[in-house]
């Protein structure tokens, strides 16, 4: 059904409060689900259904348990992963704009951080460059294997530009997990080559896969990126891994870099060359059948404003009634 | 033919001797060459025949156009890329041993670089991760188009360990531009959804490709990373990129990036979780017909290890008298 805006915020706002968040968290919460939901992104107002994502009994206090003047390794604390990694994106930003460059990990979470291209967005419009890979439990296996091993291991780049910025996030799986959960709800079968079931055999049944394991997406390449992020958001920030056992259900990590192109070149002419170069890709001769090539986060981009413009949305009917049902909760 | 190593490597050297460069640089491009090369890499000798890579008239002093403590910008001045890549590789390692990062740019080359895996390697040898990005001039088209407008790029990424380390090293079109080459020059036709003609029809005749494009790999995702490499290696460097115009065919730039991982946890206990990590993956149950999961490096290292033991290596015929024509030139 169609939704107006307000009411989906509205709405959303509740149902995180509703899942014991206090004001503060929520409306970081709710920023990270309306850049996905608004955007057409499968990593939206879903997560607050079914099972949701109800605030951990056992949530601290985020504490800093490693610092340099170029770096810093948060711990989380059980504390949900946006707004963990909404806190590192903000220490990362602050290290680069003193010393040109800063990373920061996060460990000790174990909840989904949303659509990452929303912390390399906001770098990239503090005209940084932005890196962010995230870690989750096992759900993808490597090439060769039908074990899963991986998390879906997203990674996200964000490019300042003198126009739109350059958002890129993708899951280094053929299909991020939510994609699997919204065909398993919506009834629908997965197309070919995304998934295993548990005993190895391709399937294109959402609930399987589920059980099974999703493929990496292209090939060795794809599984030998995915491995690069598991380095890269297990042993590098200390957060579990495959192989490190058991925890790896409660102990996710996460990466941010941001790094300033004034390290290397005139911001100004970084910024109009990066525009340069996305107006020549856009001009580019299309194949038959291609009406407009699309930079990376533009997709996105056109359904917002197509969504800011009419004022409403389109939900599927049971996502929104659950979402309801989860505002409504006493 | 069977060559033996040592002969390899003679024939190999004089040939870049009589390509122009003097000792030094001949003995930086021979262990370029060499690390592709008996590692069963598309980046080895072939280089050195048919138009070869004599060293460019306008070659200059290289110099850095650049510097602050944690970067640097590298004008190559027309010199061979791996020459210059060596260099930043260096750079890159000397200021992340100083401060922890460190990160170097080049441009003002027009030449190849080699397998890039050999740069992340070095860097991985030396207890940093290292990423490195390869621009090159115009091959590859974006997704949704069939004009070539962005190199090979390539990336690599090495990451240290207590066993071997991780080296990771991929071009983002669906083929390396040597695998093409040297598809035409053994006669052979390419597999299906790799590239197109000139006039955007999919093609498996290698030379048919040459004059058209190179798909990337991977789909969208590819793609997007494929133009993420041009901004690394084009507006980030201050070299050429596609919609700059002319000289993008004379400069092409590389980006290295060294990071310590002492930023953010115990080096030791990287080290070791590097390692746990890999030796998991390694004993994932394989689907049927897989004998072994290889781990990035590992199917290289393999063959490296086969090569040395017997003291030679197989090179094609056609191959060989091409490179021996080079060695034997006055």
């Amino acid at each position: 059904m169609r939704v107006p805006v307000d009411e989906l915020k509205k709405t959303t706002l509740q149902a995180i409060l509703n899942s014991g968040y206090d004001a503060a968290e929520a409306e970081t919460i709710l920023d990270v689900l309306m850049y996905a939901q608004l955007r057409g992104n499968n990593q939206g107002i879903i997560k607050l259904t079914g099972a949701g994502m109800p605030k951990s009994p056992a949530a601290g206090e985020i504490r800093i348990a490693r610092e340099t003047k170029l770096s810093a390794r948060v711990d989380g604390a059980q504390n949900q992963g946006m707004v963990v990694l909404t806190r590192a994106t903000g220490m990362a930003l602050e290290k680069a704009k003193a010393h040109d460059f800063g990373i920061v990990g996060t460990f000790n979470t174990c909840t989904s951080t949303g659509a990452i291209g929303y912390y390399a967005s906001r770098i990239a419009r503090e005209g940084f460059i932005g890196l962010i890979f995230a870690g989750s439990t096992t759900y993808v296996s490597m090439y060769g294997s039908y074990e899963p091993l991986f998390g879906t291991n997203p990674l996200a780049i964000g490019i300042p530009s003198a126009e739109k910025p350059i958002v890129f996030d993708m899951a280094t799986s053929a299909m991020a997990w939510y994609g699997i959960l919204e065909a398993k709800l919506a009834g629908k079968t997965l197309p070919e080559g995304i998934a295993f079931d548990r005993d190895g055999n391709p399937t294109t049944d959402p609930a399987a896969a589920l059980e099974g394991a999703i493929r990496p997406f292209g090939g060795y390449k794809g599984a030998a990126l995915s491995l690069i992020v598991e380095v890269l958001t297990g042993p590098l920030v200390g957060a579990a891994f495959t192989g490190l056992g058991d925890d790896h259900k409660t102990n996710w990590g996460c990466l941010v870099m941001a790094i300033n192109p004034e390290l290397l070149v005139e911001r100004e002419t970084f910024l109009s060359d990066v525009a340069r170069l996305t107006e020549r890709v856009k001009s580019a001769k299309a194949l038959p059948g291609v009406d407009e090539i699309l930079i990376p986060g533009e997709r996105g981009d056109r359904i917002l404003e197509a969504v800011l413009q009419s004022g409403s949305i389109e939900v599927e009917d049971n996502l929104w009634s659950a979402l309801q049902e989860v505002a409504a909760r006493a």
